[in-house]
């Protein structure tokens, strides 16, 4: 099937379009596992053990496996073996590299580590992407506007009176032949969602930036979904993960998740 | 010392401005040593001992290394403590994230790994860079204008009469306070590469696409060099490290980088 489809069954099934991201940084782990053999992986257990009913995807950024050394591979791997069959998972490494190189990127994430999707940097252009369109089942989200501060020195730049990230969506338009492209496209600026959710009606958005970093959880699920209300990936980290540090953290994300799974829900029954 | 200053220095010391890539895709190793325990650790030990004399810096791609799982981190860790502590090394990765996530491939390539340099894709902005920047020993080069057939897609994008590449430049000027910024500038765009170097005068060019890519040599060291004929890293990988795939592929490689650095070095001699 592909990876649209796919994506938008694996919503419709779980009735969710959370995404959480387990961005386990372990100097931000609950004090009362860090004295345990393998502190991230218990963590990683717990946290999706208590969240999977609610989330339709957990997207794992890489960086926080990398800066672990070679005990990060094992525990990414083995975090990925502990995630239900039926959710999507995306390897949130931002990759951006010429082909042949690209390649082995891609499979590193999608053949070894067996991801679901990945994220890429679109700065090298087509050759650099391409490799993770491979397979028609699994998506590459390609970074367009993204929610940081630095967003702005480059993906902002006006060409042919189209900004950066409209320029990259334009791409995206045509190298969607596989209907497994994505986009990465940040809730801090609702105008230039809508504007985006314009130019692609049915492509796969991964939002972060709600929560934490104060993108406006309304507008994000109002331009972020197609006209039936699906494809929008709405992003939550250390929102949910890091909702408290105390014994219990388990069940505090497994309540963060559930309201933020319902609050989603409900704005998108009022909205389509 | 500040990474400006100590690449001239490293680069004075080995009269060298070849930089060798350690691209050792296993596909691709020599069929002699393809039966040993570690093929890709040994093909780069007999590269390194091989052609340490002759360069000023190893850039080894991480693809090819996580490509190869858990074991790959080893390989490189390993393969790092093989290069001579008097060469630069370069770990192109070209990562690109927000500053927490930043924060931690810097991290893991910097400190864990104990690289002298990095590459970075500034598609995210600065706060996407500057974790790569906190150590004035350390290096980052920003890629500008790569020379892979997808760069046209967006670095050559015009905006406020500039091409986007040249906006990478201009802000690397900025970003350059402790003079350890550096870009990638490829090699197949002469006249781009000039421009380049007149913006930015005493920056570090990291330079591919000569040889394999077709690049030209002269127009790399005229262009690449700053006044006084340094700052360039010609960058070959295939073309040295895969000179033979012969039972004695080590001393071909070690002629043809031996070769490359004179090669180098007469057309700078005429230059500068």
């Amino acid at each position: 099937m592909q990876f649209t489809r796919l994506l938008q069954s694996i919503q419709q099934q779980h009735n969710s379009l959370l995404c959480i991201g387990l961005d386990s940084d372990p100097a931000k782990l609950p004090p009362s596992i860090r004295s345990s053999r393998e502190p991230v992986l218990e963590f990683n257990r717990a946290i999706i053990r208590a969240t999977s009913e609610f989330t339709c995807a957990y997207k794992i950024n890489l960086a926080f496996y990398e800066a672990m050394g070679v005990k990060g591979w094992d525990i990414l791997r083995e975090t990925l073996s502990l995630i239900p069959s039926h959710i999507l998972t995306i390897g949130d490494a931002k990759r951006g590299d010429i082909g042949n190189t690209a390649k082995q990127y891609a499979k590193a994430l999608l053949e070894d580590l067996g991801f679901g999707a990945t994220t890429v940097n679109p700065y090298m252009g087509f050759d650099s992407v391409e490799p993770f369109l491979q397979n028609e089942e699994r998506g590459a989200f390609v970074l367009a506007l993204t929610s940081n501060p630095g967003a702005k020195d480059f993906q902002h730049l006006v060409s042919k009176g189209r900004p950066l990230y409209e320029h990259v969506t334009l791409k995206v338009k045509q190298w969607n032949r596989k209907r497994n492209c994505g986009l990465v496209v940040g809730a801090t600026r609702p105008r230039q969602l809508q504007s985006i959710r314009n130019i692609l009606p049915r492509v796969p958005f991964l939002i972060p930036g709600v929560g934490a970093q104060g993108g406006d959880l309304r507008s994000a699920v109002r331009y972020g979904c197609d006209a039936t209300g699906w494809l929008a990936l709405i992003n939550a980290s250390r929102s949910i993960i890091f909702a408290s540090s105390g014994r219990y953290y388990a069940s505090a994300a497994e309540k963060s998740a559930k309201a933020m799974r319902n609050q989603i829900n409900r704005i998108r029954d009022s909205l389509f």
